[in-house]
């Protein structure tokens, strides 16, 4: 079903009571979603019935209980609901069981689907932990595992790969090894490779202030030297706070950060408002939304899909291998 | 000599052999230092000279060996100059003995006319660290001193005073204490009172990914309460991925910082142009900019002037006590 041109893009509507389903609407009523890839969404029929009513769109869905050949017109919402959320339960703005329930659900069938090739690459549509909590399936989001995935935030030419996610600053300083930065540095050269980005320059962020400290003398510079001796373009430990907008400015086309606030603070201070969230070292292209459920404005039509559209575009984009959209 | 609304404000001219003089030059031709304080200027009247032909201005130098009243007149360049700098000695692009030398003695200079009362304010532009080590006076570099002194980062809106400064990030989880953040709240907010601030809204942020931490429990938030008791508007821990933005879009007058690249890489990402550094808790007002002695670019009149005309300003208005100028 999926052509190497146009990918089949399986999106998670994400928790039904949140803003998931309307800015997915949105995202495909704007037509920019089918130009890179053929959409099948994984959720509720009816929560995207609402969503497009709310949104003031006039797609039609189609609801499929199994995988069938996908439409593949603008006019039209393919969407797998496997009836993991119960007809009556339609859930606003609230953490629900059924909610959470059905999250889970579809987190897995999206697993299975892209495990097995029928899609694929994955996004998703915001989820709620607190949902999912409700129903002890937490461990259904896909987190980060230091040495083996990797958080990459992408905030229009500003990427930013992070070596650990949340953990305690105190314990970042005694983590990081040769080993475990020359191990992000190969998955991302090869992730990049894969999605297709001809420059693969990476930049690596020391720890400590000018990166003038013993964790970069004995952990982070050695591993850039092997890396650089297997062939990836990577340089560092550079000062930390000089090398994302040194990425803004397109001398490098990521940066891997040390730890959470490292990469998070400089994303999120930029103020770029599209921004994605990759995960890397998956077994298939994972990308979600930067922002929540935003249950306050739930159900208005108002919610900015921005986020979701770039989301939804960077999964179809980098499964062709055409690298990341000029503006996303 | 000083008067409350335009207060005499001495600037040090920088490394001779940097852009200092220069971009000194041309703030001072825009007319605008002169709108909110007297300037002096601290330095050598020869390297003026040639700052103000190499920037295309019309100023006449006029050189004191000893403060005598000030001409007040924008066609006027009135330069302290005790001969520090040897009249042959005019370096360029370069670090040297005589620039090192020179800049020590003007630094000395400028704090006893500020200790003394005889300046109400003071500016620095950029000097070298390599013509001081050069001399063996690097000490003369005012530095920040954890518990006394705070760097504070003026980037537009966006204000960061920080805990710590050049500190191992592994000192830094050790350092932080509720006195030391307790000392830092009272200096801010004593500061931003003397400089007029109707509003003193300080967030602190926290150590760890969303201020989730032993350090924010044990460290940050019994200083907070403890500050607010005192009738400080302080806030916090908050985490350090948003407070940034928050303060960007007008949430708060301040960020509290617990480390150097905490608020380095927030100011630097973010890309304002015209930013500024405050020491504050020094007995006097001392602004400085935030860029180098570009001494690639030396001598062509190419440098951009506007952050030394912030800095040059922000020491006006603070000595006067009418806060942040809106576009500095």
């Amino acid at each position: 079903m999926t052509s190497p041109d146009r990918p089949v893009v399986g999106t998670v509507i994400g928790d039904p009571a949140g803003i998931g389903p309307e800015v997915v609407a949105q995202a495909l009523a704007s037509g920019r979603v089918h130009e890179c890839s053929i959409p099948l969404l994984i959720g509720s029929a009816a929560a995207m019935e609402r969503a497009v009513a709310v949104t003031g769109g006039n797609a039609r869905i189609r609801a499929m209980r199994n995988l069938e050949p996908l439409s593949d017109d603008p006019g039209v919402i393919d969407i797998l609901d496997t009836g993991a959320l119960a007809a009556g339960d339609l859930p606003l703005g609230e953490d629900t069981v059924c909610g959470g329930e059905a999250t889970a659900q579809w987190l897995d069938e999206m697993d299975q689907l892209a495990r097995s090739g029928e899609i694929a690459a994955t996004a998703l549509a915001p989820i709620s932990t607190g949902s999912l909590k409700l129903v002890g399936k937490l461990g259904k989001v896909i987190s980060p595992v230091p040495g083996e995935t990797y958080l990459v935030l992408v905030s229009g030419p500003l990427r930013v790969a992070h070596l650990t996610d949340h953990m305690a600053l105190r314990t970042v300083c005694e983590t990081i090894t040769p080993d475990l930065v020359l191990r992000a540095l190969r998955a991302l050269d090869s992730a990049m490779q894969d999605w297709g980005l001809a420059r693969r320059r990476i930049v690596v962020a020391g720890l400590n202030p000018h990166a003038a400290g013993d964790e970069e003398r004995e952990g982070i510079a050695p591993a850039v030297e092997q890396a650089r001796a297997e062939g990836v373009d990577a340089t560092g430990p550079e000062s930390p706070d000089a090398v994302f907008r040194q990425c803004i400015e397109g001398r490098y086309d990521m940066v891997l950060a040390m730890y959470h606030d490292q990469g998070h603070i400089a994303v999120k201070t930029w103020g770029f408002s599209g921004n994605s969230v990759i995960m890397v070292g998956a077994p298939y292209i994972h990308v979600s939304v930067a922002h929540g459920t935003a249950y306050d404005i739930v159900g208005k039509g108002v919610a900015d899909p921005a986020m979701m559209l770039n989301a939804m575009r960077l999964a179809g984009e980098l499964a062709s291998g055409r690298g990341f959209p000029d503006d996303a």
